[in-house]
């Protein structure tokens, strides 16, 4: 049994405080890992604050773990002490479902264990990567290549693989248009792989304050959403939109941008439902889909892409006392783009 | 000019009542039909009481018109005097954009012009099917095989294609479990057409009012959706559910019944928008259609494959003075599944 130093939230309305949670013993297929850094994921602030519903305190956040395996269990086969590592938001899953054997596990019949404020197998409560140490069954951890740094792979393990598995999964490459709703956490890590798979990228923001590293980071266009002849100018013209932003939107005027048979992805997960006319369904046989995450397999995938295209998060690592404050400016969109928390400060 | 008989529409909320409408002079490219049979469709009635707006009246609805050829134009090519055609939601478009040269005029970027209740390129208003003629360009006039009745066939022109191009689009055929919400006009075409692909057919419908017709007719299951139990039983079951309705269900109850990458798609237009959570799409990976009858290749295609396979629509054979009470009827789902009215009777 390992006792870490960790943050968590005791109260939907309270701050994070630091505290220590107890990590398994290691079984035969465990793996203890000594976080390096972790992530500020958006998910990570609704589950705090219970805005999904369902939280069950303490909980210590965090599905965006980077670092370093400090321990391994006796029939571990896939990674060994010293080898850089990652989590991302899921730690378990049946292992016998359709999807689990496709190597799509976020999509588990009988449902994936997720990294925190979950319920395990083994019946305990799972605690996430604010933490300096973490027990995960070695099959849900990654290698993350050389070719990464440890801070800027950490939000590629929600972020990274959240917008990775629908652009390959809806065929982003060349010859294809590709627009990204928001230019935050998600968007940017969004914009940088589907450059690098081959699409025309154009990113959709409200304004165009950010449209200088939009530009930077790969877009080949930017357009502020606040500005109605965006909305006529693109008319017809995507093959695949992504939408990242998890507040409501005007979805059928997004729709409308989408070309013969494009799709546009919800990622962003808005409270409330979505509404769409079917006429902008029916309308160049236009589809609205969603997406989780991304299978195991595919998560190394992307991991392994984006070490070969020098891609990571564009982040600001800070102090796990900044945690809280951090969480208010994700709130307010003031974030270039990604927090990352230092876990050697907690 | 041909005066031809019609049944029209003069206000929203008169009843239709026996006219006439002059048909154009044939251009070089113009056919001529002697129209026989026309169906009945849902979007008759929604037009005809301007239920989704833009009526202008007079209008003559009918767009599944079976009849045969009376004249063609000095250049045409595609049909000669007595073939057996058809007619179905469109009678033009540009010709030139990328949806019109795919062969999917329906999603022409200058619209289509529809059989009634538009207006053409001429700058005349189109008049549809309750007629005894009606001129055509030769690219919207469809060939109807030997093999179907012109009675059975006039309601694939419209109901038909409404459900085969979609089960093409989402690779309908062995191995695909396909639902279809709504066993009436639409529905009961999708099991036969469905069924004739090779995919394993489950009608979900209110009741069971209409079990025997739907295993009779191809389905290899049939249940009711007003038993909850429905719902838990086939819990992520489906590759592709055809929605006819057109009224606005529960949507996110559908969409849990989708396995991995399934999609509904929504044929029935209802009038307010569809909501659906986040999560029912991000679960499974699950899409949000819509599609719009079909292009005229396809629409083609559906004809010759429905004559290969004997697939005819379930028709009850009307005099026009009997279309009013038809509208109500239908209007009532009384109808087992399609009115079609005997043209020779206006």
């Amino acid at each position: 049994m390992v006792t870490a130093a960790a943050y968590a939230a005791t109260s939907a309305d309270g701050p994070l405080e630091k505290t220590t949670v107890e990590r398994r013993e290691l079984g035969p297929l465990d793996i203890l890992i000594d976080i390096k850094f972790a992530g500020i994921c958006h998910s990570d602030i609704h589950t705090a604050r219970n805005e999904w519903g369902g939280a069950k305190y303490p909980i210590v956040p965090g599905h965006e773990i980077a670092g370093v395996v400090a321990a391994v269990g006796s029939d571990v086969t896939k990674h060994k002490v010293g080898d850089r590592v990652g989590v991302g938001c899921f730690v378990d899953s049946c292992g016998e479902c359709d999807a689990c054997l496709a190597g799509e596990e976020q999509y588990c019949r009988k449902g994936v264990t997720g990294t925190y404020n979950a319920t395990g197998r083994d019946g305990e409560r799972t605690q996430g990567g604010y933490s300096t140490h973490i027990v995960v069954t070695e099959h849900f951890v990654l290698s993350i290549p050389e070719g990464i740094e440890l801070d800027v792979a950490a939000p590629l393990l929600c972020a990274g693989i959240t917008l990775y598995s629908p652009l390959r999964h809806w065929n982003a490459g060349p010859g294809k248009k590709v627009a990204i709703i928001g230019f935050g956490g998600l968007g940017h890590v969004g914009v940088k792989i589907a450059k690098a798979l081959g699409a025309e990228v154009t990113v959709l923001s409200q304004t165009l304050g950010k449209k200088e590293d939009g530009l930077r980071l790969g877009a080949d266009h930017y357009y502020a959403t606040n500005d109605r002849e965006t909305f006529k100018a693109l008319r017809g013209e995507f093959d695949l939109i992504l939408n990242t932003v998890s507040v409501n939107l005007d979805i059928d005027a997004y729709m409308s941008l989408l070309a013969i048979n494009g799709t546009l992805v919800e990622l962003g997960l808005p409270e409330k439902p979505i509404e769409v006319r079917a006429f902008s369904l029916a309308a160049n046989r236009r589809s609205l889909a969603g997406s989780m995450v991304g299978g195991i397999p595919q998560t190394q995938e992307m991991l392994d892409f984006c070490a070969e295209h020098g891609i990571g998060a564009e982040i600001e690592l800070i102090p796990a006392s900044d945690i809280n404050d951090a969480y208010e400016r994700v709130i307010k969109s003031d974030v270039r783009y990604r927090f990352v928390i230092d876990t050697a400060t907690i």
